[in-house]
């Protein structure tokens, strides 16, 4: 541990043995950064609830549950996002109360229940393809102890079913929409909100859907203000962003 | 002309000098095509009312104004497209009744005022920079013989005014729809009607909408089973499909 | 059911325990959206014919069969694109008289079988590669209620079989053109004839048809004004709005 | 006014001359949208504070002062982006107290200066070039009610300037991070907080940085899942969402 | 057969029961796109040796042997290219005759083996992964009836490699280059020699080379001016122009 | 001069003052790319008739005089490409026999007029916009020694204007073909013919044309085996390669 | 200074008034980045003889003359990149020194002319139109302290040229090749040498050069392993990792 | 051999039957290259160490062996890339010591162990993910004689971590860096050291990572001025260019 180092050093100077200049030029040359390092495991305790995530996609079974055992050393709850039925086996295994989400192709170990979101999060999806990357958010947004609400199959071109639910959507402290192919449907939430919408494009679509290129540049382009983008099918980032301003 | 050569075959038969099977023979290796062109000018006669048109950009006034006499002559209504008013400056000193649309940025001679749309084309326009291209696609209607009905600044993010018009875009037998950045109106408009819809991309916008690229991708992938799509800007290709189908 | 509090408020408005201008204040207050929602049905009822439609790709048999199910309790047709035989397999046990068009890739349950359109819709392909996408398109139409005309192998480069066709082409109130790798086809035969052209870029090539942007680029540049273009490979959409125009 | 129309239901209703059933009818076929507009009103009105907004790029100078006019009339704040001098000039002949800011390029008149947000938001900057985004995001969040620090020139080449900020970024509630070329910033910034990021990828940058498309999709991949985007070069945006998450 | 009606008119005109301007009259509504027919037929009879093609990817083997049949009574020559052993064997059975030549993934039945090149085609491959369509290229020079030169694994980053084999190059009257990667090849061959040059991007590489597209770019950018271009992989084309050009 | 170098390896030897194995091992250590250049020369020499060639664009008039003038110290026959009326004046004082070809943007000096060309090479263009770059093949191909015939204005969505110049193509040895927008004319124009043609894109069009990038991927993609291509706008690059074609 | 913060803590210590364990507490909360500041700043003068450099390019005179003055305070030796003749007037005011390159477009101050470099960087350049970016390379090689060979003209279509140079490149201990278009000369010079090979796409060009996309691309797939690639028209930066490799 | 008749050139001048200047003449016509080719070699006998090297992928494993056997018998070290256990399978029975890196995907044969490097290469990776592509820089690097470190797990996101290892990246003389996603982290590294940075972008990510070209661009529009970057994935090039680096 250096922080042994450096309180050598202030020995050192108390018992008279090392003059302060001479200690301020060693302590330059310490391998500084785990002070650093401390620094930021401090700061970690300030994100109490946050999950401990991995991604399982192009991982073995027995990795994924390794690393979700090493990780469910440091917090209380775990998050183990794209991972396959067969990697859930493997993490069931060492431990019972994991839970296997199969639409958001998840598992989740959650040991803190508290409610850390001040209010809820709607999570918005244009058809019934979205959803997987819809309900990635929704597990994501829950296990970071917030309450979720979900408006399924919601599209742009079929406006009314998505007035209907306006009531839902205004009570949203953050709302979270995913839709493939135009992507036009943050556009139009946003329109409709005051509240701050994370918009996530995802692969759905075939042609000129380009894999969500059309989708993440029509939403890069909302004529809505309130509008703010993440990766194409990253639902993990939106509710993350998503649970940080429920925070707030 | 071809035609007599045609007709040489056929008095030659007459007389006797020349054999049917012979004047078959004779018939294929003959320059057939003039028939053919015969044949697509009568076609033409059959498309009354469609103005002659120039595409004015890169022209200077006097060639855009020489080449509007040469289609003058040839059909009632002439229109120049992307025209500047020193083009039109131009054209204006050959035809008194030569009309300038700055907005539209074009030049119409009607001579030709019958109506040959069988009901109302509905132009609908996202924001205020869409109205060159939405005026274009008005101004081209209006000189194919339609009634037009224009509605302005009716954007995806203010749903509500676009609702405010749904009677007007009810009652159209086809419905333009001009929109930039995420082109995302054709699918708003699209699923609330049960018309045709032609989607007119425009390059209005900035970064990721690149040039009009993130209105094309999001008009292909339209979740509204009714919109087909035309070029970048293309206001006046989109009145002209929306005729030919307000003529059936 | 939200008609019911409104009638309440009419009531009590008739029993004169509430004020006209009291009432107006509430109504503004209900969620009038289910207002809208009757409207937009009284509306679908006008699109009688319309096929139901599922997207089965990426969908278990049974997941498709179920929705199928659903789908034809709404219409009397039902269509599933997209459709591998074993999804057929699984709608066929519920659904004796659903058929399966092998390569359309398409099941189509015809109850209704009148006629809707008022001319023939012809459906040009390129090359056999093409055959998929354009019955996609015929399948399409037919159960929309149209007369279909199917044109194979009619490709750019071998001009004369399409002017070999032209007479039944000229006949046509609507033309769909399927084309992949340069997409010209739509171009050629839009400038043969005054009906509007329905164009589908589709992904056969390889190399730099890049999955059919070649051809979509293609077709939105076309110097034939009465061309608009769907999405590669979309031979639904282009009967779709085909149909809608051989209704006017 | 539907209001009329509405109201004069409720009238008939009272006197008896219309049952309540058939009141109900008739109210589903009115131009029920008015009711809807009425409703947006009334909630615009809870968005106190947020400035009207003009896009001046493309306009004329008397255009942007009529438009900034108008706005001024419906909310004491506006806002004109991308505006030039020369259009400043045209706005301060009719409003004294318009303000110009020249980095920004942008006209703000600020006549509410209530303090909307709860905390400050940090506008931080890789280089020099991107101050113009940066400065837009910040006269942006000030005209929003919100208390602003502007980090400058902290690129991801020389981390210890950004290191050296930490105090100033742990105590922004939410933090606009402006970056072209690499896009890089927003990532680093991301790892070393636990506030929600805003990226705005910007135009700066040559060759290979495609006027802001790898910044783009720099931040598009971010690795700190706390990062979501909005457009290139747009500050506005970003001060926009980071005021509405400040206000929560 | 529509020679036939045209023929009738003739032998009316001979009895004279048709008079020659009414004849010529009737000619124009004729389908007269059988003529163009015909006269495209006999066109291809100048074309002597050309073989008759099947692009055989995604075709079962019975469909690619039973278009080969059919092709197989077209003309003396028959290639199949991108085809699969599966659907060599399948042909085999028809065509004894028949070669498969599995670098070239080609079937080749040539019964007509006359020499309609003037010169040698050489054709230069830069890597051992482009073989394949180097081959095809081989393949194809060879059943059009021509002398062929293939030069292996002459990439330009060994530049003595390629001058080793000038001899070779200077006597050949075409030259084709396949090359993937950064596609260099055919700049350096060009700047060689004084024959023209096909050049054809192969999809090999990877990362950056984007299937092709940057030895393509790289290829359109030739500082060499005697270098024109085919599609990624595609050999057959640019051995039918080379026996074109050999042909002259 | 290096000759001199190795002329002298041969005296020592001659003179016995040098072994034929040491001679062998100093020769290696020459700069025996001189040797190449002569080869190289000798080379050119056979390329008589080819001009000297300027790119003028981007330098000034004055530099552009001067390297003209250095290149008409090698060759009969120079040519300016893109040059402008400014860049020719200047060429003009030096060169009265110059000739300023304004619609190609060339600058000329032929001063060897022999005819090089076995054919004749047919230059058509789809638009008026694409003649600059038809004419800037015209020029290049005649001062190269070839008979020339240009067809202007025959694009694909006028089929017969093409069918019309049959006649002339089928007459031409090699044909260069130009088209912007979606550029399908080289495929219509190879289907019909036997010869090679050397397809040019322009950058004519707007919108999703791209500068040209649609064309260049439709000409990548034709299905007419007979077609090659060269880089956007490349009217020299095409005729030249046309040209070495045209004198086998 | 926080040095000095840092100092009291020890001395604190040193008098006894503060423990060893509570020093260390404080230690971790003081702003530790100062301390890595220093360290940077130490490091920073090991890096003797770089300049400081400017890019001027979208900068006023005076903000280029400014800046270049503040950075004439740190080093000895100042280099303003993209610097127009107006930006190099307002230096020469301040540095009579100062020199402009004006094929490089850079203004030179170099007060240390020390050779810090330990072998030659040869600047190899395929078209004269490529000379700004690679005398940006010169010029940057140069005030670095490197001994620098240019050689002009060589491209890979005429490679007896760059055949005749090969002494010149052998005896580089690092090469610098700046190429358009096709960008194909690194790898051919790649091939010839063993020294690292750093290349500089440049974005000269036209058509399908996409502003030096397809020089990129190619670089990036060269089949010649020692070369590494910098942006589009970076010369300096290309010169700058020249000039770290070779005071290696 | 070649060698032997230029060997006689020299002997028949010897003998006096061969006068110089005919000698001269007949050098010019020999096929000079094999002089070329024997430069080349010695040329090669300077580059001691370096691996002869197989890119495996597509290949099967007895291609893989045999070619193996062949480089091996050329030089000490062999590198076969890109391979899987079957093809190592294949080499492990013709070479005993032959070893297989299963994360770096590589089979080494290390006869030659000698120390080329003079310094250190360190190996930095952002993610798990990167790692194969690391670890092909670290074997590669290894066996051309370098010293290796590899830290792993290094992302921008997590810059203390990057900072704790500041010592060890001090301490390289070179530093390759692998990252994926945004590709950032060469730019932080680039800005902490003063040591030449190589960049390899990985495919690792989803979406808008579009397999590696986020990541390309990112590291292309580097702030660093010390970066340079070889082609996605190509942990091999990066270590083949730091590895010359390293030698000097």
């Amino acid at each position: 541990m250096t922080t042994d180092s450096i309180r050598k050093l202030f020995e050192e100077v108390r018992k008279g043995t090392l003059a302060p200049d001479e200690a301020v030029q060693r302590l330059r040359h310490l391998p500084f950064e785990d002070l650093d390092f401390a620094k930021v495991d401090h700061h970690r305790t300030l994100r109490t609830g946050m999950p401990e995530v991995i991604f399982s996609q192009g991982k073995t079974p027995s990795q994924v549950a390794s690393i979700f055992a090493r990780l469910a050393g440091r917090g209380p709850n775990v998050l183990a996002t794209r991972a396959s039925e067969k990697q859930f086996a493997a993490i069931k295994k060492k431990f019972r109360n994991a839970e296997y989400h199969p639409l958001a192709r998840a598992v989740a170990l959650r040991r803190d229940r508290k409610d850390y979101g001040r209010g809820v999060i709607a999570v918005v999806s244009a058809g019934t393809s979205d959803i997987p990357v819809a309900e990635e958010a929704v597990v994501t947004a829950e296990i970071m102890g917030n309450r979720v609400e979900h408006l399924y199959d919601v599209g742009v071109a079929g406006i009314h079913r998505l007035l209907a639910h306006r009531k839902t959507l205004d009570k949203a402290r953050v709302v979270i929409v995913c839709a493939g192919m135009e992507g036009a449907l943050p556009s139009v939430v946003g329109g409709m909100l005051g509240a701050p919408v994370i918009a996530v494009p995802t692969s759905v679509g075939y042609g000129a859907a380009f894999q969500g290129l059309a989708a993440l540049l029509g939403m890069m382009n909302s004529c809505a203000s309130n509008v703010s983008v993440v990766n194409i099918d990253n639902g993990f980032g939106a509710a993350y962003v998503a649970s940080l301003i429920n925070r707030l």
